[in-house]
């Protein structure tokens, strides 16, 4: 298994979790801001709706990302929305090891995703855009899909189980 | 008991809930909004955080009115809001009864809002702004000034059953 | 079949949409009026995050019922919330017909619901209360559980289309 | 004006709302469903998060469309989402007036979307995708793009006005 | 009092707050992942609903806990939720003196639950449960009972100043 | 530029973040809480709505603030709400400079406010209240006010520039 479809498992003590709340944004630019959040090495973006002073209702931005990344995520924010102030504080994450696993379906092949949990395989989950081209081009509900890949994904790890 | 602080229990069947989505409003603007819907006749006006088309987060603005005053709302949410079209349907309203009782307290008296279903009294509350000056007045917590308010309304209510 | 695990799919006109805004009730006592709404007869009972007049964060309550159920639902929502008044209006529901197969695991057997739209199987579900007791007794992950389940229903649909 | 840029100010009374609350579906799906449900003509869809009964959050899907489109809806939700039922009922749109309309800026052209109420431009929103396309290239905040041509068109409406 | 109804105010630098963002999770498991997070030693477990990457609607997990439980509060978000990672950071709580109060009413006893801030009495609220079973028991509503208890327990505390 | 309406940019490492979930407080009162929050010297109070234990719809208080400020702001949650415990961590704040500009409008004066990141005006914003007033005094939309303000901002911005 090569670099490029394995990651260890791992805890990282030196994040941060940026948040700014937003009163005055146009939400049709909050896209745009994700993805240059993104792109500048955030590792998650994500919004919370929340009631703000005077009863206004508003959006939390929350950026979660290594604090090697904070000075140019903190510009990113101040020029592209409209906050006067953001805040952050340190936190600690903890991911699972991750492989890709190719199965095969009658439509073509589909990676999932499994999430590894010391040493143990805890969970997987079929990549989203390789059951939505298949769904498009085989004309077939999505969740049809990504259950034909669960069932396939559980005989072939059953199999190699007895293998064993 | 005259007619300013009596309301008879009735059902309207001439109601319309109106809406928007607004995905590129200023929500500082929302209350200024909701005043001016407010003044020109709603019922009720309210808002519903959603998520939109591209997964913008946005906010779905409800107006809950007496079908006369359609044309006048929509005019109001056409030229104060940013939206491009607005959808309404045909709703009915039951509104209980309603009384105000005065209830004496030893900072001053609170008016006490009593709704009526087919001739009982099922709830009451006591009015947010008069509790809300007394809390500040006697500096006392808010919730303090609720509990006098109920205690000395059940005592009351008790009473005048018992004389009957 | 017995008419016990069958239900046909249906459309049915005469269903209304109960609202009630609510500000100032304890919720704790959500849970408590959704269980006397559908011992009542309501179909549905669900709650919407608001914002309310005055920038109040408030609970919308919504229950879903056909209109013979209206007056004594409405009396419910009158006698056990803090509302002073309620809306409805009428609506249409479409219900796919549903099954209920059973599947055996190593574990013992679970029921899964299964979703008739045109005479087609479009959808299945294993009932949740089956999965957990499993889970619990047998100490594995739940979502193990709703995994295998979906797995052998899977082969057992796989097989009986193949004789046919 | 061409019929390509020009849509009339209407009323159109024959719209439904569709509604189908979910409490079981990959919300990874929501935008696959989306995009399916515009495909066959829906107006509008967006998602309300709900609280479902035993204290479940989920997520309600709401298909805005005119009723020739119903049974085309109801069939795609059926099969692409979870839900064994869905509801809708009838209701009126009110969609304004719209013009599209040429900004020059230093960077290149933006249109902007004119709302026209009873003959009056009440409102215009730049088109999202030019400012986006825009901001990439020349490399500056979203925002300011969105106010240079806000100006423009500002200015433009104003020497137009005084010509007159 | 003994040990058994009374806690002492106190302060706690060891807690932490434990997150994960959940986009494909079968909403239907949250209960059954609050269970077993309480049943380990989580003090808090609540959800906040959020817009993830993608415009996806999602639910951020919430789990607050002294840090002697973290490793195990992990392994069970692991194995029961979908995530692939989580975070956490230190929190310090201030926990009110706890100490509970009978109060007699004329369908039986419910507990008070008081809240003592700087040794006084700040708070107090009727047992649910306790309540609830006296609703349905004596069929009266759920709210009239939490009245006629903060109506008895406000008498009882009254006459207890009084006699100091 | 005297000390009234300017404030330079800064960064604030001893800030904290207290946090109270509330599932049985009259929502009513959120907004004179929030008043005291804020007198008391929180600079930012918000609410987040939440699913607590039991499925129970709750919100979350948030209050930001100077950790100088904290024992107040504890004494505050726990005389005027409902919770038995509250938690609270570090944060670190960056908040941009700020500087006010009079713009003029043929309505009156709006004041701008400027935000300032590294010697760079990135944003502003037109003060809310300024333009409210003039929207009801000459009775336009609170939207047209805004525009004008901007669009007059970037005239002065830009003449400004050509002068340097």
């Amino acid at each position: 298994m090569d670099r490029f479809n394995h990651l260890e498992e791992h805890i990282d003590e030196g994040m941060v979790m940026i948040q700014a709340n937003l009163d005055d944004m146009n939400p049709e630019m909050t896209s745009y801001v994700m993805d240059l959040l993104f792109e500048a090495g955030a590792n998650d973006v994500f919004w919370v709706p929340i009631v703000m002073k005077k009863g206004r209702p508003g959006m939390m931005l929350n950026v979660f990302a290594h604090r090697d990344r904070l000075a140019e995520l903190k510009e990113i924010i101040f020029r592209e929305t409209t906050t006067l102030g953001i805040r952050y504080s340190a936190w600690t994450c903890h991911r699972l090891g991750r492989e890709k696993v190719d199965v095969n379906t009658p439509w073509g092949t589909v990676t999932v995703k499994v999430g590894i949990f010391e040493g143990e395989a805890v969970q997987y989950a079929p990549e989203y855009e390789d059951c939505r081209r298949i769904s498009e081009k085989a004309d077939i509900p999505l969740k049809k899909v990504y259950d034909e890949v669960r069932f396939r994904y559980s005989v072939m790890r059953e199999s190699r189980n007895n293998q064993l």
